[in-house]
């Protein structure tokens, strides 16, 4: 039987070498280099933040709220620096959730009702 | 560059071969196959699935739903192949939960306050 692990260790590996891994970082660190790309960036995480956390606590947005979420979107989206660590980090979150099914295609496999494991099937 | 889809693929395989899925499978098969403890499983499961909504709805719980709760636990519990397929899930779920640590190690460095990708360091 392989080891598992070692297959984890390879992936962390191969996710490091992914173009949108190395664009992510590349980025990122541009933004940290940058005061006003950082300001902006940290600006904008926050308001993400703010809105995933209403969103949660079943909050509605004023209005006014939305506008000034709008605002900051924007100006951070017209950041060069920033649009692009955002592309990548689409990109790398779209391998991801690519990786993710592959790997869970098992379990839901064996959940699902029509499942090949069917006691039927037996 | 590896292609990490190869190696996603070779970490589907080789979960199928852990033990504790090997486990999970022939439990839930078995239990599928044994009307009485199907009937006890399902039971089980839409309590905890309930009892999930409610816990997402912030609704409390009441006394006498949790006693109930637990006496479907109990039950499901002390029927054999219900608690080995139990057992069997959480070890799979301690491994995956590795694994996931493994995967995700790429941007939890790369999003660390003390990063190692810190400007400062470029």
């Amino acid at each position: 039987m392989n080891n598992i692990y070692d297959t984890a260790y390879q992936l962390e590996k191969d996710l490091r070498q992914q173009p949108a891994f190395l664009t992510l970082t590349e980025s990122y660190n541009k933004i940290k280099a940058d005061e006003e790309a950082w300001a902006l960036f940290q600006e904008f995480a926050q308001m993400q933040q703010e809105m995933q956390m209403k969103q949660m606590n079943g909050e509605g947005f004023e209005d006014d709220y939305i506008q000034r979420a709008q605002d900051v979107a924007g100006r951070a989206t017209s950041n060069e620096l920033i649009s692009q660590m955002m592309t990548a980090e689409q990109q790398l979150s779209a391998v991801i959730q690519d990786i993710n099914n592959i790997i869970m295609k098992p379990l839901q496999e064996l959940y699902a009702p029509d499942s090949l494991n069917e006691a039927g099937d037996q």
